[in-house]
């Protein structure tokens, strides 16, 4: 077996993998994001601010890990 | 076993453990959006603006994973 | 081993799990948009607004899922 | 091992996956439409037409995963 | 190893996992009307009208894969 | 390894799996059945008729996949 | 590898499958029966007939699915 | 491989796995028996009847099943 | 590989399958136990009997379990 | 690959699962103790006889159980 | 391959799995210690008390476990 | 199959395994700290930066796994 | 294969599962003696004792892990 | 295979597993924090020194864990 081909399996189970992670992680914090946003409408930009940030920082290592994805993807 | 072979079965694979993440992330947020939105009808704009960016985040992630296993499965 | 031989597992265990995923997303958010129309009647036609929105970026990323399956299928 | 092994492996279990999407889906949404038409009663007609919708886009990817299914099945 | 011995493992492990999603379905929607039906007696047909479409809806699905699941095993 | 040996295997396998299909559908609605007759004891007769139907769905299912495994057990 | 030897697997393993459905399912519905049993005593015989009339369904898939397996592990 | 060496292996593995399921049977349905005897200690004699009842099915089911493995084991 | 290596494997996985099962069993029916018994201390002594009873079921089926791996252990 | 080999992997794996079995079984019931106590100081005797009985009995099936697997360590 | 290899991969595998169970089992019990002792502060000795006896055990069983992994580290 | 072969394979998937430890743990945190934002607004400023010291150190183990796996992918 | 292989393999699973396993436990009694200490701030030495006490309880499970996982990485 | 190869595989999978560990334990405990920080924001300082102490016991297995998984991708 040549080593290209684990490359573009571990590619595509990886890029599955990231997108779990990402939308657990996202999705879990976005959600109380809006059930705060709708039990205090006035501290609502204050949490979209938060939301960011942290959304930010999953985006940051989803989207490191998907970079080493394509990497191995186009090998 | 050839490279291609593997490749084909990570395209697969990947691309459902993939719409796995966009459903759950999405699906949570989109849920707690609609119960907030129904506790308090007069945030609903607002609310909606925060699922938006927040499924973006996630249709972002599991695009450029469903992009990885298009790669794959054109090899 | 054929590469296509690999094609064909992947197309029909991928098209399952998109299928599982579609299905968990669009049921949590439907579930809560149901229980938001009953504790909400007045709301009712916003709400399903929004689960048709957020239903609509799952079933794309299910659909785009499967038509990479398809693609497997038919090689 | 010839491919159209694969693809029959596939079919069976792909198709296994499919109805576990689809029960867990649907079930999911049915169980809560009968929660809030038993909630409010009233408001019955309008969760009965939610519920379809919803349901339907569920049905929609569960078929299209079961005729790759049986593509695969007949090959 | 000849196609049809994969045919036959796949009939019997894909039919298990259909009654796994059958079950869990059409398990949790009937719980949801018995629980409705109990709360609000007088709405007790028209949940029983509910659950049996959405009954109806899995139940088709799961005897779609079954068919395809017997396909397989009379190979 | 011939192909009787992999439908013996898928024969017990499913056997087992359709059981555990069967128990966790029945169970949970036959659950809700008693909750709901010992919340409200007169509306007891129309419960249980919701439950004989509801758990006769999963029955059935699960009867054709427990033919599909002696099927495939006589081989 | 002889066809009973993975006969004798399968009716093990099987048989140990069966165990969990049946557990799950009848460990639930007799959960519920002795919760609503407590809880409404004057109504304990039509709950103990609903609890019988459910644990048989399961009983029957289980020893069903039982016979499958001892008709395996005496080939 | 002979036949004898899976049949020791099914006998184990499946000893485990039905001890599991009378574990988590019963566990759970004399969890609700001994809640349900102190919320209501008049009904107490009533539960515990139905507690054995119960138990027994499973017992039943797990005692078959541990005779299939005991056959395995000493084959 | 000779019979006896399987039955060693078997013995050491399933003596751990085994204890999980006892272990959820006996915890779970053991925390409802003392739950209600802090709850009603007056209803102490009849609840340690139906903890006994319960336990001794669990505990039966666990030590046949233990048995076959001993007998197993041995080969 | 010699008996021993396998012997060896049951032990460790095994002697793993069995740990997860008691930690999982005595803790559960040590935690559902310990509140009992908190709620009911003046019962504390009575519960913690009750923990140790139970205890035991778990303890009891994971000793027997790594008595299997260290006979497997030192063949 | 040598039995030392298996000896190896069972040592390390297992010493995780111990630590889990440990892990699961001493931060149940431990988390309800400090509910409890938060509760009711002048139970706190007597709670701790519990808590040790019981973790101790979770620790013995686990220890034993451990000392059956490194017997097979260091063969 | 050369060593590049699994450290290709390795870097794919533990980069979706690192993004889901992240995604769970700054998915978590942060929605109880905007729960907690939306509870106590006036504790704003000081439970985002205790959000942001946890967060930062599970990104700096997430990173830390993700410079072990891009040193994998480059080899 | 050489025993140094297989040994290399587990020190690197093995360390993870140890992580996950002191992840969980002290995780679970922290998170619980944060709370603890929330609601009654006047135990706050008490609590942070006895957390400190069965955190070095899973600690020391875990370092013991870990040596033997070091021990096979340096083979 | 050369022992390099497992070497590496257990490097990039047990660095993913760690991240894991230290993302659920960190998570949950932080998680914690803020909600007791946001009910008692008088007892936020005590609150954060218990949640650094606990997360640096979980952040020093996982980074040991790292360092023998950095060693292992260094070979």
């Amino acid at each position: 077996m040549e080593p290209t081909a684990l490359a573009f399996l571990a590619a595509g189970i990886g890029a599955g993998i990231v997108a779990i992670g990402a939308g657990v992680g996202i999705g879990r914090l976005a959600a109380s994001a809006m059930e705060g946003s709708a039990r205090q409408p006035e501290a609502s930009g204050d949490i979209r601010t938060s939301m960011i940030i942290a959304a930010a920082l999953i985006e940051g290592v989803a989207l490191f890990g998907l970079v080493i994805c394509i990497l191995l993807a186009l090998k």
